[in-house]
């Protein structure tokens, strides 16, 4: 089995070199926990475990899958032990838990997870949930709750799960239909309904499950706003923190899936003997019905969302840096320069250079993009100036579904490109890279799907307070332009920056004038919403890793051609440019496309689209 | 289970209304046994097979797969009974064999043959290489080659297979290794090598197969003009036809892929113990060592290559029209123009038909750019007018690599859209999109990579005969482009099918400076050939379901808004529309990356590219 590798050097030149990590790790919150000194010894100890520990178990995992009987879902055993090893090293929830001492920045946090992701994403699936789970209770239970639920989740004794979609209310999460019950206790309800696509919602890594579940009380206003949310334990958690009797969760049935197949995806039936007991999270409904449990949840949102575009991220560079090992090693074919030269390793030949530097382009603008949101993220939420709080907020919500989306498309593309470099070879299951493509589909779909993000931004994000956050995206952009207009060596690359972000504006504006228009503009936003987030995203990664290839440029300049990491920065400034000379120029034609406003998508009639 | 459906009137369309199928049915060849009544009766009678035969084995082949045991490879036993009915009821191999009287034309036989590929790929690549097989030796072998094999494998009593890639002779076939020594039969040769990637290399559905094999015999050329070409029975054939023993080919493995599963990739060791016995095929290598084995295997190339590209069409527009049927079927969400609405089925947003319009238009466009090129192919083989027999064969030369390449890589991309058209439900196995998603990849490495048809495209179609092939083929466009440029309600469409046409004008003449340069711009060749192909492509698609739009526009004209198939022709004026609008724009882009021609891919250092 080949072996798995990953580029703990970029994310080494992330947060030792590119990231403000000095501001990060002098926030009130980390700093007497974590210090730059951390970072080499953390990531060094995680890669070695995504080796040994983690990267193993993965193709297992895939053959095997999960096991559903009576009810019950087994995992194959290396997982629960991984997941307990993960766990109880603290190198899983705990470094995520808001209440724990062991928080990291998300900067650093999400640095290591990444190599885990990308060595096993079916196990790191069911980590993350539980910190999701144990984070909303957290921040919105009550002390008792933290108390009884906590601990527990965060040492690995306990999991969790998040409950929203339901058979008939999946991107409409506001038509769902699970109902809560008032009983005596106000703070708790009887829970009946059925919610479907429930990653960890039964498996065996541990003695008790807690979910976190969505759902409309009595009284509630219909949509999403009358939903309220609940912490249901799957074995009821009795006053003194023992556990008592099963709660009426059961679990119907899996997924059989494409891919991930060692992530358990499970329907669960909540209340079938009218005996499921939810602990109320924050009040029960107002006068109007309206509760605020989707709110809730959402508040965990921009984190997990950026998290399923980083999942996505690390599930592309996995394949990438197998492919291009793979590129070493196998002979095959003669140099098209030169003919009578003896055959070479594919990575002599242009055409797979192409492939592996597009891969790697992707994958760096976007591991960039992503660790500026992480960066936000770690500022807004624990920064003691609050104007640049708020401000950081707000580029991260605008960060999160180009994140989350681009990431997720551009992977489908990345590791069937993969596949491309093995040749026949990647087809089969003996290499790892098809793997990647099986398991990496489904996070275009998770946390909404691709549609739902575009709709976020040109809806949301671009004009939430008056707009405000948004003009300050555009100014850091603009910023930057202005910046480093007459960099050296750059300067055409900065002019098609500048060309793109010009796009963006155009754009921009071209969509203010939609809304203000909706009765007769209204249907181009959705027609043409995904690809907005696209130039975005592209103007956003473009200027991310160029302003790292100005960094290498200068490292290059200091350490010169003998460093050791020489080729790493020249790689780094080959890299910026094959982005903006190869992927960027998207920009320009898609802002073409969107003011062009073809209608033919809407005009087709629907007996044409249709073959039934 | 969702039943298959397909879009039969599209290929009635193609058949009927579109090609020139009197010219077909009027070649001496075909115009005592087929005419154009045929064609609706074939179609319909298929599209019944397809459903309630074939494709209801789909799913079970994915899910059983292949089982290899001491040699041996079993099937499924729906897929041997499938493969009996299809080829003893004449809808398999016979219809497309050279020597039989039921030989129909390559246009007819595709269309029927699409719908079994799209209801069950692994099924159909089974017949399509005994097709294969058979007919090199037809039209290489001979006759007492013909009178003991053909009309056994026609029959379906025998399959065939194509062997050519060795372990260490993929993309570089003429670095093959396996050996063929003479015997004191100057006919007869020992066959010693290992092949592998043996499509139907071993299997169960019938009772001997016949592997046409490259070797090298003694005395053979290096490379690939050095490679003969050998019938080597599974188990000999005597003179008399009867089967004699078996012929020392043995089944080492069979490889287990992310999809495809029950067409068996077998590895085949011939001669491991010196008995396995070759028919030469053609002559024995001349003074120079060489031998036309490669030569003969190519002569079925251009349709095996389109063919390819076919089942590349066939799988992703089944997975649109599955896509498009459930959009009609699934409840989700409120119209964004009219959020105050009920929920609506998934076809009334905006954005489910963008991406269901993108994939009828890709769909589309490939099957019109495909079904030119069997148009092409029939008329070259066939015609008696050799100077119009020559200039079809050149232009089913140039299309070869477009629909191979174009249409494989495209499948991947639309299938994985037509799985976000679904939602969560298209991941799981379920439904048959992720099916067709994993079955689709191995079909841009098959038959030569995509790279290789780049290749092929600027290095020898766009060169070969002094060039005049290919100025054909730009004479085409610019004549449909003359003729119709002021085509009611299509100016602006034509204006862009010229741009585009300007834009391929203007490649030809770099690359062709870049071909006189070699020593200085001979490494963009390959560096940006794949992006020359991706243009050709688009170019000559949109330009193909132009033409049919215009036909579709006069139909309408004449039939007006009652008639039952004015939502069709409406349907197809748009998917012109949306393609020239949507798709063909990336050929200015990829004209403008190409005229840039940033080499950042080559100056990257090995170091920085390969993450070891």
């Amino acid at each position: 089995m080949a072996e798995f590798a990953y580029d703990i050097r970029d994310l080494k030149f992330i947060l030792n070199e590119w990231l403000d990590m000095d501001e990060v790790f002098s926030l009130e919150r980390f700093k007497d926990n974590y210090e730059k000194d951390d970072i080499d010894f953390i990531l060094n100890e995680v890669y070695k475990m995504a080796k040994e520990v983690v990267f193993p178990i993965n193709k297992e995992g895939d053959e095997i899958g999960v096991k559903y009987e009576n009810g019950q879902v087994k995992l194959p055993s290396s997982y629960v032990e991984a997941y307990k090893f993960l766990q109880e090293n603290g190198w899983g929830s705990a470094n995520e838990s808001l209440g724990s001492d062991e928080l990291m920045p998300l900067t650093l946090y999400r640095a290591y997870n990444e190599m885990l992701m990308a060595a096993c994403p079916a196990l790191t699936s069911y980590i993350k949930l539980t910190t999701g789970a144990a984070n909303l209770i957290y921040r919105f239970g009550t002390d008792k709750d933290r108390e009884l639920f906590i601990e527990n989740m965060l040492s690995g004794k306990w999991s969790g799960t998040m409950c929203l979609t339901e058979p008939n209310a999946g991107s409409d999460v506001g038509d769902a239909t699970t109902r809560a019950y008032p009983t005596d206790d106000h703070r708790i309800y009887k829970i009946k309904g059925t919610k479907m696509f429930i990653t960890g919602g039964e498996v065996d890594l541990s003695e008790n499950i807690i979910h976190m579940v969505l759902a409309r009380p009595e009284g509630g206003a219909p949509g999403s706003k009358g939903l309220g949310l609940y912490i249901v334990p799957k074995i009821w958690v009795n006053d003194d923190g023992s556990l008592g009797e099963p709660n009426d969760v059961t679990c119907i049935g899996v997924e059989h899936k494409m891919g991930l197949k060692a992530s358990a995806t499970a329907m669960l039936s909540f209340g079938e003997n009218d005996n499921c007991r939810g602990i109320l999270v924050g009040s029960p409904p107002d006068e109007n019905g309206v509760s605020k449990g989707l709110a809730m949840m959402f508040h965990m949102m921009n984190e997990s969302r950026i998290g399923t575009g980083h999942n996505a991220l690390a599930q592309m560079a996995a394949a990438y840096y197998f492919a291009s090992r793979y590129a070493t090693e196998r002979i095959q074919g003669r140099p098209f320069t030169n003919p009578k030269a003896g055959r070479v390793p594919l990575i002599k030949h242009e055409d797979i250079r192409r492939m592996l530097i597009e891969m790697k382009a992707q994958i760096e603008g976007i591991r960039a993009m992503i660790f500026k949101g992480f960066y936000y993220l770690d500022v807004a939420e624990h920064s003691s100036d609050k104007e640049k709080a708020a401000r950081c907020q707000g580029l991260a919500e605008i960060l999160t579904p180009l994140i989350k989306t681009y990431a997720s498309e551009t992977a489908w593309q990345m590791i069937g490109q993969a596949i491309q470099v093995y040749g026949g070879v990647g087809y089969t299951e003996e290499y790892p890279v098809s793997q990647y493509a099986r398991d990496v589909k489904i996070l275009s779909i998770w946390e909404g799907t691709s549609f739902i993000h575009a709709m976020d931004l040109v809806g949301r994000k671009m004009r939430m307070k008056d707009g405000v956050p948004f003009t300050n995206w555009m100014d850091d952009r603009k910023e930057f332009i202005e910046k480093n207009k007459d960099a050296d060596s750059f300067s055409s690359e900065m002019k098609q920056l500048e060309k793109a972000y010009n796009c963006v504006a155009e754009i921009r504006d071209l969509f203010a004038s939609y809304y203000a228009n909706r009765g007769e503009k209204g249907e181009l936003i959705p027609l043409y919403a995904p690809r907005v987030l696209t130039c975005c995203a592209q103007l956003f990664a473009a200027e991310a890793i160029m302003d790292q290839a100005l960094l290498a440029k200068k490292k290059i300049e200091e350490l010169g051609v003998d460093h050791h990491d020489y080729a790493y920065y020249v790689g780094k400034v080959n890299t910026a440019k094959f982005f903006v000379n190869n992927i960027l120029p998207n920009v320009y034609m898609q802002t073409e496309l969107i003011k062009n406003a073809d209608k033919s998508a809407l005009e087709c009639p629907e007996e044409a689209l249709v073959i039934s």
